[in-house]
């Protein structure tokens, strides 16, 4: 584990921003593994969030996988901070067919200011499972104003 | 009008298309706007597709520009052909709060297999409009297998 | 022009900036061009700065670009900052065969810690010029300690 | 070794290739390590190719990744094949000061005609090494003209 967070409580404060990223609901995706600059989320194939041949489009795999890198850096976070994605850039490996999304992000490295996070998707199905996407991002933590 | 496309039935091909995009009307997008190697989406404002501030999440915004830099690759290319994304690389510039996400997609290079698309998000709100996002990507055509 | 620098004295700036950049020098490339959120950086074709079809490699492209970039960031920074490239995204459009290369960087959004940036890199020839480069990236200005 | 070459005289093109390279011997950059799909290149600090703080310029360190991750795909390629950088994405993680820069370069998805490769780059000191870049890109196969 190369990462100590700084908040004993990061499971729980992560958890509860979770829980208010209201798309993550409508998609119906869940928050399934919270460590220490690692999160993993999995989202459950749903028709209604494909492209024109029936794959989840890749804007969809790009939200999941940009939470889980999001989440992986605000881990990592002092208390009363808010996390923005600076800039997301993803490489599509193969389409998003399969019966669930499996997206991890780890933190690679996490400056004072920025926070630069790697990540991976797959897609499971009963035969295996095969990756999909390649995302690096760059995330910010600001004072939360709420 | 940089760009001559190959199909002069283009729009519709386009169109079909965007309609057969079952994620677009999940989320209620519109395709505003469509020309040789140039395509407009909006999607109005959706409490339901938010972050934990309640701006559009960033993968909702990039879902959108994918589609219309997608389909500015798409309206260049010839019958017969489908379009999937590449890579997709994204600066968000401020967070997506307003009315309505307008997204345009315009084709920088169309090459013989890829496609080069630049594309930029604007949030249109009653006092003006700011640009949230810069997306650059990479489309490639292939035969349809459909 | 949209932007409006803060230090009145900043071509001499990013002059003297560019001249302290050492490997401009040693590559041959000139600054032709500095306006208020705008930099233009040409770089004569060198055989031995070639990849192994005697264009120019794209890394050497890319560093040119970085340096447009990142001055046209730097010419809307106040006096006593020093630009960094926090991450550098480029689509290579096509081989760099040509007598030169001509490089804008301009300045898309100028935040209070992070500048966005779009370039693009021209081969000129004698029978016209032809784009090989896209590049967006985000700079950091931070305090200089020199 | 995840990957297994189709030709089995893969390091000897890879070496061939590299020689001609000529950015590479002007840099005086080394082809450390060739495996299957994975490839090392080690460039020792040079004060002529800095910039304005001393350390290396971060398209000097791009122009090495950038190779090492071209050679990782062109090792998986079948003879008579030219590898070309369709796209390069990196995050800049620290600056480029040390005694020398070592690039990795791994494929993590080989295809038909695209490969998709990750690598970093370390710069190694007396008292350790810290990592200045993570790169993600595109590699196209081309039948080689020559």
């Amino acid at each position: 584990m190369p990462f100590t967070p700084v908040d004993p409580d990061f499971v729980r404060r992560v958890r509860d921003n979770f829980a208010r990223q209201r798309v993550m609901q409508t998609f119906g995706a869940e928050l399934t593994r919270v460590e220490p600059g690692e999160v993993e989320i999995v989202l459950p194939f749903r028709a209604d969030l494909t492209q024109q041949h029936g794959f989840l489009h890749a804007g969809v795999v790009i939200t999941i996988l940009d939470s889980a890198l999001g989440y992986a850096a605000y881990s990592l976070m002092p208390p009363g901070h808010a996390v923005l994605s600076v800039e997301i850039k993803t490489n599509l490996l193969a389409p998003a067919r399969g019966d669930r999304l499996v997206a991890v992000g780890r933190v690679v490295r996490a400056g004072r200011t920025l926070t630069v996070c790697l990540g991976e998707g797959w897609m499971e199905r009963e035969d295996g499972r095969e990756q999909v996407a390649l995302m690096t991002a760059t995330m910010i933590g600001l004072p939360d104003r709420e």
